[in-house]
């Protein structure tokens, strides 16, 4: 007997941005595995349980879903934004990998949502318009020089970046430094955006310039885009400014 | 008097991809302009006017829609996947920082999507759950230098990397031209999946080592994705192998 396990995203946490076919996910599924806050965004029903857990706790909560899903349960996994995108999909996979062999007869049904840098980028114009890249900050997974090599190489590269989980308690430092690198590799115009909360009612949206980019306008709740040398803003009377990266690039440049 | 212009995503295909947003910016509009494929996607309603367009006139097409939003009238300018990911925020955008005073006036409304390479992640596992960045191989609206440049500095960094625009009757050479440059910086096993229509009827999954992957196995409509050194195949019997990219780096590695 093997039952189900969902791998949703609710996307950046309007209901909104939710695709109706997580939604079904959810209607199906009777057991809910994830980081508090994303499994609160959901509707559930009295016979619908919650099985929340911390933010750091991903592989044994993977685990335990693969478990509860081996034994006939059908389980829902919620991820904020997409579940592929520095979220649950890899550490579910992880698991199936390393687990016993019924873990692997388990039908998975991963189903893809909004990330937050699509939905940063739709409120402040298309700073993605461009080639892009989508970088953690999070020195947990990986060793902070690899990702100092990596933002060095972007630049380069002349790729406009995303970070994900730009700072939190724990990790206080690594925007101010990851900007501070940038800094020597980019123009000081270069759009930063700090993109928070997209499409919840605290929204809030802020760009500044490289050279002036602060660090602690950051929560974890911000995807910060890093623009390129081409990205421009444009003024609006009355309304927001709008930022965007050229679709066209010309030969001469990076 | 000045109009709306939403600019919507409608996802990968699959009318369970499509955001309630984008419905509801559909709902409130009048005058549908894009691409044939993609505004033939929504079930428009008699008053509801189609000004669809080829493929290859963005710009045209982004100030034809603001021209008529300006005007006063509801304007739905429709993209496939996401409207920032090589679609038409980025045109819009350009169209009102180079026209009129009006254009800028007018109410523009973008809603974000389920890009095509995270649809396609999903239904093969997480092989974006690393770092990864998102390149167009069209070399019409950037020189082709610059698209071999980035794709060795991205295999440098480590990147996983999606591949948007691989081919078309008019660009027949590139993909196979960027998996040869591929071949020169990482091993011949990095998986390559083709994911072709993603959530659609005539959806096809293929995932292939680097050593073989074959430009002819992609069309217009696929996404490819080119995996690192570190992307796992895992092989389920019974069901399709799972492919993911670990979310743990160790130091000695990119």
């Amino acid at each position: 007997m093997s039952g189900i396990l969902y791998v949703i995203g609710t996307g950046p946490g309007s209901p909104d941005q939710m695709t109706p076919e997580a939604l079904k996910a959810v209607a199906d599924s009777n057991a809910f595995f994830g980081y508090f806050p994303y499994v609160d965004r959901l509707n559930l029903k009295p016979h619908q349980r919650k099985i929340a857990s911390d933010n750091r706790e991903e592989l044994a909560r993977a685990r335990a879903a693969l478990e509860l899903a081996a034994s006939g349960e059908r389980v829902c996994m919620v991820s904020g934004g997409d579940p592929g995108v520095f979220a649950m999909a890899a550490a579910v996979c992880e698991a199936i990998e390393a687990g016993p062999k019924e873990w692997k007869a388990i039908d998975l049904v991963i189903t893809p949502g909004v990330t937050a840098m699509l939905a940063v980028a739709a409120r402040i114009g298309a700073p993605l318009g461009h080639d892009f890249c989508a970088i953690s900050l999070s020195d947990n997974l990986k060793p902070w020089d690899v990702i100092t090599r990596r933002l060095r190489l972007m630049a380069e590269a002349g790729m406009v970046m995303a970070f994900y989980n730009p700072i939190s308690k724990a990790r206080p430092w690594q925007l101010g430094a990851a900007f501070d690198i940038l800094r020597e590799c980019l123009p000081p115009t270069v759009p930063v955006i700090f993109g928070r909360a997209a499409g919840r009612p605290d929204e809030a949206m802020l760009v500044m310039p490289l050279g002036e980019a602060d660090a602690n306008r950051a929560d974890m709740a911000t995807c910060v885009i890093v623009g390129t040398a081409e990205t421009r803003i444009v003024s609006r009377p009355g309304k927001p400014d709008l930022v965007y990266s050229p679709r066209f690039l010309a030969g001469d440049s990076k």
